[in-house]
């Protein structure tokens, strides 16, 4: 399945291209690899085949000329990328696929389309890349519908101005990373935005759900690359206006981002893009401990110096990574710039990272001027591991394994307190849901001086049949970990309807009836995505104590 | 009148502490100044006495344990400190005095006071020092409510935590700036927010108003150091959650910032700290050209290189900063760290400089750990001025001279056509209301990769008792000249009353109505600070149509 006029397909249930899925030869490597760490046998299971996916008839009817019912349409549109969609998927399970895909092609289609919902009293669903994790695309939205449409932008993917001198870029929302780049590079221009997605999501997608991108420091989500945003509500035509900054109210832009669809659909954006870097500074340094490591990266993240990479990796990531094999623990930093060397940036971050204990090996591998960058290093390896990992995972499903990644924040005086809570209850989960204690590794993914971002990978043996429940089992213990840490139920994987009952410990009530109050004005039929951030159904159906733990 | 408890007293007319408004001698020397730019003789007038302001009784009782209906005290409390203000208070006139003034020690108090508003219809107009110069503490709210109460945070005014390995601190809103800094010292601490009104204005002030401060570049607004947020709504007590980051629905604090006290009093806020800096260099480079010297400042923005000052000073603020009197621009650069040496920054700055045509003949002045910075360069010169210049203003105000800053952003692309379009309103509108083509001068304040915030100053010569008038046709010129050019009203002075009309031009319809829902949920009896942001009264009132210019 692909948007109209792109020919090279992706799949209809695991991550990504299709002919980029591991052939049998890798998924059996996939197999002993993981079969060694579980210490015991893991088995290929045959993959589905999108023709003997079983769907029910659409509920309603096709209605908009730019729009369709197609099988095809229909099965793509029905899940996101996270864990249960793709098991739900390779299941063969579409019982819940949305009735009515529409591609607009301009944003008069986009306000019709929402005109058509709600005179049907149909759900729209905004359509990005679909790469969802958090169930925000997800065609479920209980029984007051009287059906599902996604609105999916593919179409709408140009960069239809640029302003060379504020550095800036028109961009519509249903560009995907690619688009956009290629379509800056004439510019000599950039957005520098690479989350793990990149490829599969859209500059839509990343507003609405405020995606975490490639800058580990400064410009850590894609919040801080949005001058003006346009948005079609129920209600209207939302624009605001593009300036560098302003003091007049709260800042709109920002009831706009992460409101992950529940308003209405962005259609387009004026970006802060950037001059393509020439200069480029990097090091892995290696650490005894994790500790040594964290400490590291909070120094760095309060010295000044803004790195573009400041990761830490545990020594199991370090070793999935290819990064490390000895038990160290690594941060990987890099700087970047357009405009001048970096060594004493370098320099300085690595006298920092000496004084928390660490070791440089490699030294500082640095390049410019549009000098070839050496791939062969650590920070190499794991750009092309991190590129790979949605594939991994869905290999593990095909394979029955559970395989997960959570991510959240914190301030630095609980990261030692929120670990231990977040290993323990993973820990635990896993043996109690499997029989097995599992693996658990923990990165970091982007630092601020008041705290960090760590990103954990849970893998554990599955039971045929019983993924769901055993992963349901697992990431209800690690959300409840977090939300007794006093961290957040995600850095930069929204809400959706996955998170929602954390989400709603985690935020104060006041914010959840200010922002019902503004859907009611918004969304006045209240078909906007609905289930996400805001239960589905008629106002008011929140309740509090939704967590599973109360 | 002062805080209980404290003794210095501020000017119940002028800008800030009575004992440092300027003398007699220093007064005449004002208005020879200004006389000689104007080609005429202006004339001292006497000082308003205290004793001679008559006010009408409290509309309302006194009757909570914390609140006084003391003259001095709704004497004090009854204009902020914007021009109209000035004037006003110049000329006695305090027929809008609040009925009470409530001075919590308590976030309890806070939530009674808010209780007794809304069971008495009283408007409640938070106030931390008064420094508004949009209206936005004015006790004018119109007809509908039975009276006005300012609730005074002065008391609350501590640090009440320290967290030094994530660098945060939580502070209570009734702190001013100087108190915040005293205490955090004891810890080697500093929240680094200076605006011009650091002496006088507090932190619950600079979150309510997204107040601009210190930093020209990366912390620009007081929004960038909020970690979490603690406010008294009528009808809860908003707090959230302390978090580096996070991906979890849009930002709450987002919608805090900036709300100007519609929706409530802040409390306390736990906010991002910084090590003192023990490095800084600086520069002044001289430019025969604004435009050379604002294409300094663009390629300085967009070069990654973040200074803390990169402040634009046409001729005529050069001139009346004592920075430069040979007719040259002036663009101070300066960089400060705790961490490093700023020597490759700075030069990387120079270099910039330079290649725009920059000139530096006194070179760069550098300090590091902690030795004496020499004062006298010209960075220490602009920066004595600016913490005068409200004090001038004053000065002005008592012999009838019309005088006001105000200030916008843009994204670079606009900036000639903007400063062009401001310049022409300016001055037309100067001789229109004044019969004198007055003085106009312009510096930037902050910058961004996007876009400059600049600063205009206009000066012109009143007529006695029409003053108010005169400056309204010029405020209403240059605003509307603001809005044509697609600026922003205000880059960090706020809404208020005064700048609400071109508010409403500028934000998208959608924006308002959402924030009206969200004001109708959290401020059911409509108390909170009416007429800011939102019309006083019943919902509904705001029309569309009210700038002066349709």
């Amino acid at each position: 399945m692909s948007a109209p006029g792109v020919t090279r397909e992706r799949s209809f249930w695991a991550w990504g291209w299709a002919d980029r899925f591991p052939d049998d030869e890798t998924r059996r490597s996939h197999a002993q690899m993981i079969g060694a760490l579980f210490g015991r046998e893991v088995e290929l299971r045959p993959l589905p085949a999108i023709d003997d996916v079983r769907l029910a008839p659409p509920r309603v009817p096709c209605e908009l000329p730019f729009a369709t019912s197609d099988r095809a349409a229909r099965i793509f549109h029905t899940y996101g990328k996270g864990y249960p969609d793709l098991v739900r998927a390779f299941r063969k399970d579409f019982t819940r696929a949305p009735d009515v895909v529409a591609w607009p092609r301009t944003e008069e289609h986009v306000v019709a389309a929402l005109a058509w919902c709600a005179s049907r009293n149909v759900a729209a669903i905004p359509w990005g890349g679909g790469t969802s994790v958090v169930g925000g695309v997800e065609a479920d939205v209980g029984d007051s519908y009287a059906g599902v449409c996604a609105i999916d932008l593919a179409a709408m993917d140009h960069v239809l101005e640029v302003d060379p001198t504020s550095r800036a870029a028109r961009i519509q929302a249903g560009a995907l990373g690619p688009r956009i780049e290629e379509q800056l590079a004439t510019h000599g221009l950039t957005l520098r935005h690479f989350p793990q997605s990149f490829e599969h999501s859209t500059l839509g997608g990343w507003i609405a759900t405020r995606a975490g991108g490639h800058f580990a420091t400064l410009y850590t989500h894609i919040d801080d690359l949005v001058e003006s945003i346009r948005m079609v509500t129920p209600t209207g035509v939302w624009q605001t206006r593009r300036l560098p900054a302003s003091g007049a109210g709260p800042q709109q832009e920002r009831l706009i981002l992460g409101s992950e669809g529940a308003l209405g659909v962005i259609t387009e954006a004026w970006m802060r893009v950037q001059a393509r870097p020439s200069w480029r500074a990097s090091a892995s340094v290696h650490f005894a401990t994790f500790e040594a490591a964290m400490e590291c990266a909070r120094l760095v993240a309060q010295s000044g110096l803004f790195p573009s990479n400041c990761r830490v990796l545990d020594a199991r990531e370090a070793t999935m990574n290819r990064v490390a094999f000895d038990g160290t623990s690594v941060v990987l930093l890099a700087f970047e710039s357009a405009d001048h060397p970096l060594d004493a940036w370098m320099e300085r971050a690595m006298a920092i990272a000496a004084t928390a204990g660490g070791a440089c090996p490699k030294g500082i591998k640095s390049s410019s001027h549009g000098a070839k960058v050496d791939r062969t290093d650590a920070a190499a390896s794991w750009r092309q591991a991190f590129l790979d990992a949605p594939y991994l995972q869905s290999s593990l499903v095909s394979m029955g394994v559970v395989a997960d990644t959570f991510e959240t924040a914190c301030t630095w005086d609980r990261f030692g307190a929120l670990y231990a809570e977040v290993a323990g209850a993973a820990k635990d989960a896993m043996f109690r849901a499997t029989g097995h204690e599992g693996l658990l590794s923990c990165r970091v993914t982007h630092v601020y001086p008041d705290g960090p971002a760590p990103y954990f990978t849970f893998v554990a043996p599955g039971r045929s049949g019983e993924e769901i429940e055993q992963w349901r089992t697992i990431k209800a213990a690690v959300s409840d970990a977090l939300a007794r840490s006093g961290a957040t139920i995600t850095h930069h994987h929204a809400v959706g309807r996955l998170h929602r009952p954390w989400y709603e410990r985690e935020v104060d009530e006041s914010f959840l009836r200010a922002f019902e109050a503004v859907k009611g004005e918004l969304d006045t039929a209240r078909i906007c995505n609905p289930g996400v951030l805001v239960p589905a159904g008629p106002r008011g159906a929140r309740k509090r104590s939704c967590g599973s733990t109360g």
